[in-house]
């Protein structure tokens, strides 16, 4: 995880950018700390309740990266005048006059950005929209503060050559470099302009004109990044503790504790160009068991098993009841929140626990 | 909730059995009181963190209905030290041999139970295997005491005619039974047999030679239960309540704040009858908005659009911003799992918080 964070970060400002790193992937104040202390400026978050948590620990820089619903203006409004600088999002006009209003009714003056869509995955508005002027005037002329625009170029998760993702970074930064132009051409401000997912900020070969980049996932990796490309499997800095309990040896299965459960349902490596199932074996000092997969999974059971689908004739033998596996997951996001608790490695093969919370 | 749960007892209670619930569908006291004061004769849990929270509730007898794992016997023993009935599975001799070893050691007998299985989908030995009479065999000559049998009949999840599902049923009966005439032939005790899932229970015809009846969905179910055909889209008693945030009009997307860490990853119904995406689309008030569904998700976006795929040309006028939506989930444990409260409503509409914990 170190190694991971030091790598993103001495990338990120080698291409002129500051990094705010998204914390929805661990949602952890021990794991933010971490990514400050190697140069992240400020943090991004997908929900108001990561926002509170990390305030309270005395994060106070924080874009809430999610388009904001008008109900949640309240708890926007009570953090930031307790002293948080937390920036939120919209992409339509009905999102920007709820913003106004609510703003013009407390007398407060809101820190907002606008959504770009850079690749049609999911919100946003289209660079060359004419909306995209309609909601900076409705936020500026309302009294709101327009802070810049943001991207996130989620299909990059579909891709997996360097030539591809390279050009999907371009596209990213392109768009949202275009938005930011079209704005200032307007007359209105845009100081910040924000773009990120972990395989863009890991594949762009520039950055001008962005000012900073977001990206989460890096600071575990997971199976999933590793098939896109931008991690090796030794990476994977997130795993989880399975202990073989019983097999079906005719069929070649080792079952373990830790079924979808622990992992996730997330099959993110199904479609991708090696399936992991739920999750690659690794013995417990974390060395992958090439071959190895939980090839099925139940709630509490896992099933380990030959990728390939042959049976082990000898899998009770290789993995006796008792034995202790670590299954990387094909998404650190969803895996991760399965569990109220980090136990942290040190270099010296020391463990501790640290917090994780859940909730929105 | 209520429904559901007088539902199911009366009719184990009908058939002759008795109704020992699984909690890992709510891990919520609350919940499990409920349960309780309906009827059900103790509890089934999924980890021993349930068994340690529900012991602390008061909740006294146990059944821990995974595999042991050697590791765990630590756990198991101090629980039962401090009163607990907890009863505990194996279906292998290394898992017989390490309770008897740690028996033998700790001067304690344990109860343990011999998973079946009946239907080739997970754990358990088959009942004509001679392993069946060595496992009980060595228990009981260990000092271990034989408390039955259990099996638990998954595959019924992937069934949808009630004929079908009645074999299934019946299949678990039988070959549970089977497997308990066979150890007391042996000489060995069997009190219990243990059958059950959500849908063989609701299924079964008969239940001769059952003593009790596991099942846990039930409490809640979800969309994958009404796919099978064991509860109406109306019975489902667990949703979540998203707030719509924006569009993308012209793809006819609403897109809300709930994507999959809210409904979680679980795309049961992509495989059966009806594929409700990541979930089915109420108004507030629960009534379900036929034709919509939770299309794509994203971590903290859902898309809601179309179940046909057609694109809705009014979707922002049917659900401006701001609107909230009730989503059914396709699998409740796994929904249930990414909170931690539920938000319950009374009859009356009064709603209050009910403690839901995580963890192993």
């Amino acid at each position: 995880m170190m190694r991971n964070i030091a790598a993103m970060q001495a990338r990120v400002t080698a291409l002129g950018a500051t990094l705010r790193p998204h914390v929805k992937t661990s949602k952890c104040i021990e794991v933010g700390r971490l990514q400050r202390d190697a140069g992240a400026r400020g943090i991004t978050v997908s929900t108001l309740k990561e926002a509170e948590e990390f305030f309270a620990a005395g994060f106070d820089d924080i874009l809430y990266a999610v388009g904001i619903a008008p109900q949640k203006l309240g708890r926007v409004l009570a953090l930031r005048r307790a002293g948080c600088r937390l920036l939120i999002l919209v992409d339509s006009l009905a999102g920007a006059r709820a913003v106004v209003d609510t703003g013009r009714a407390e007398q407060h003056g809101f820190e907002v950005m606008i959504e770009i869509d850079t690749d049609g995955h999911r919100s946003g508005v289209a660079p060359d929209d004419d909306l995209l002027i309609a909601v900076g005037e409705t936020l500026q002329g309302g009294g709101a503060t327009l802070t810049g625009v943001l991207t996130h170029a989620g299909s990059s998760y579909a891709l997996s050559s360097p030539e591809a993702l390279a050009r999907m970074a371009e596209q990213e930064r392109a768009g949202c470099v275009r938005a930011a132009t079209r704005l200032r051409a307007a007359g209105l401000p845009c100081p910040v302009v924000s773009v990120g997912s972990t395989p863009t900020a890991l594949s762009a070969q520039r950055l001008d004109g962005v000012t900073e980049v977001r990206a989460g996932v890096y600071v575990f990796f997971d199976l999933v990044m590793a098939n896109v490309g931008v991690c090796r499997p030794q990476d994977i800095a997130l795993s989880v503790l399975a202990t073989v309990i019983g097999h079906q040896a005719e069929k070649g299965w080792a079952i373990t504790d830790a079924g979808w459960m622990a992992m996730s349902r997330d099959r993110g490596t199904q479609s991708q160009g090696v399936d992991y199932g739920y999750g690659a074996v690794c013995d417990a000092a974390g060395t992958v068991l090439d071959g190895y997969v939980v090839g099925g999974a139940n709630q509490e059971h896992g099933i380990v098993a030959r990728r390939d689908g042959a049976a082990d004739p000898d899998i009770a033998g290789r993995f006796p009841v008792g034995t202790r596996l670590r299954i990387l997951p094909n998404h650190a996001c969803a895996t991760a929140t399965q569990f109220d608790l980090y136990h942290v490695v040190d270099r010296d093969g020391a463990t501790r626990t640290w917090r994780r919370f859940h909730g929105w």
